[in-house]
């Protein structure tokens, strides 16, 4: 199994690379389109073939490289169901496992950063797009958020998972790449520890913090697989740019 | 592959646990005597038979359960070549796998923190003992330790791992559990981003860490493969006390 965890810097956004060396296929979750060109390039020097595209959720603060992956090398798409995108090939629910030769992924729905967020297990695994960040989680004032049905997704179904499973988020501002289940019990300020759900409300309800820059262009953007809007003004052009460099993470 | 962290709290020690669900045969990385019976308890519950036990350096800090594993279930004592252990059943060097039905560990020797300080490699984790901790290392003031071979163990030897390889630890001291090569790259104050060897060596030079409290009983009874000192006075009497509860990682 071939696994790299790559980094798009504009929007701290991490995007994952699953491949099976037996039949060369590979998916790649939450894939940004600022940093497509890379991520081709890391499929094609690790002899890979991209059968999927998965997003984790709506994102709001960059743009999916689901639809251009697909023109570009015919990879599938594959989004949460429940968001009902016209443009999925596939939409994911709990309990139905998406298999791709020799990779199989669980879906876990985890409302609360958007109402229909999912997390993905894979291998000991789980990929927690914004419900859970290493000490932290994903706002919940926009898109459906809800603080306390993200309080019931990570305490109740995430922290459920064995505690040595790996924490791979879908963000970090401070350079961390990965944790633990065991790990995020005792340290997430948020989530973690005996907080109860009146403490974590009080704390979402009062982060504060200013509208997303990007919001009004990704959302419309990604609820198409990820349409670049036209006349994007030119302090926000980097979203849909493509990086001639290779940033790693 | 069954994989468990455990943790002992006293002396802040990861045990690691790989166990193979095909053979039924496991190893354990740094065992510790106090926990020996929870250990145990746990390999008990998974149906594994414990074929090794492994250690990464002679520890200072606790007693290692290597002898008394071998005592209660006919484990083998596998410790670095470098270290000479007559009680030793094996010894590792680097460039040599040990493999124990189904489970290929690959020594790398990492000097610094003890002279035969080796690291573990096993299916994308690392196993550093106290050569690389998460955001820090071990001392390099006993046991010909080195600041210099501690530089160059970390940023030569296990910084040119890949960046997504897992970094799992001897000791944490704040509730973390795992890293990775890439974020202790990046993060790791003492040994990360572009710290010259003239700097790691100030750090280390002025750390005036206290006299470590264990240190006069745990090595003559490490360099045994595991011997409790005799009549250990009341305040240190934990180290070699089992514990009867289970505490977990």
């Amino acid at each position: 199994m071939i696994f790299r965890q790559l980094y798009e810097p504009l929007s701290s956004t991490y995007t994952y690379l699953i491949g099976d060396e037996d039949t060369g296929e590979a998916i790649l979750i939450d894939p940004v389109i600022a940093t497509m060109d890379r991520d081709l390039a890391e499929l094609h020097k690790l002899g890979l073939k991209l059968a999927y595209t998965v997003d984790t959720h709506i994102h709001a603060d960059h743009i999916t490289a689901a639809l251009e992956m697909k023109r570009a090398v015919g990879s599938q798409i594959a989004a949460p169901a429940y968001d009902r995108l016209e443009c999925a090939d596939i939409g994911l629910e709990e309990g139905v496992p998406l298999t791709v030769a020799g990779i199989t992924i669980d879906p876990l729905h985890t409302p609360g950063h958007t109402a229909g967020h999912f997390a993905y297990l894979f291998d000991g695994r789980v990929f927690t797009g914004d419900a859970l960040l290493i000490e932290g989680c994903g706002r919940t004032d926009f898109q459906n958020g809800d603080a306390d049905a993200l309080y019931d997704s990570v305490r109740n179904k995430l922290f459920a998972l064995p505690d040595e499973t790996l924490v791979y988020p879908a963000h970090d501002y401070k350079e961390r790449f990965v944790s633990s289940i065991a790990q995020e019990k005792k340290r997430n300020p948020r989530l973690g520890g005996d907080i109860s759900i009146e403490a974590f409300r009080d704390i979402m309800n009062n982060l504060n913090l200013p509208y997303p820059k990007f919001i009004d262009h990704a959302v419309p953007g990604n609820l198409q697989c990820g349409v670049c809007p036209k006349d994007l003004p030119e302090n926000l052009a980097g979203y849909c740019r493509q990086m001639t460099q290779s940033p790693q993470g």
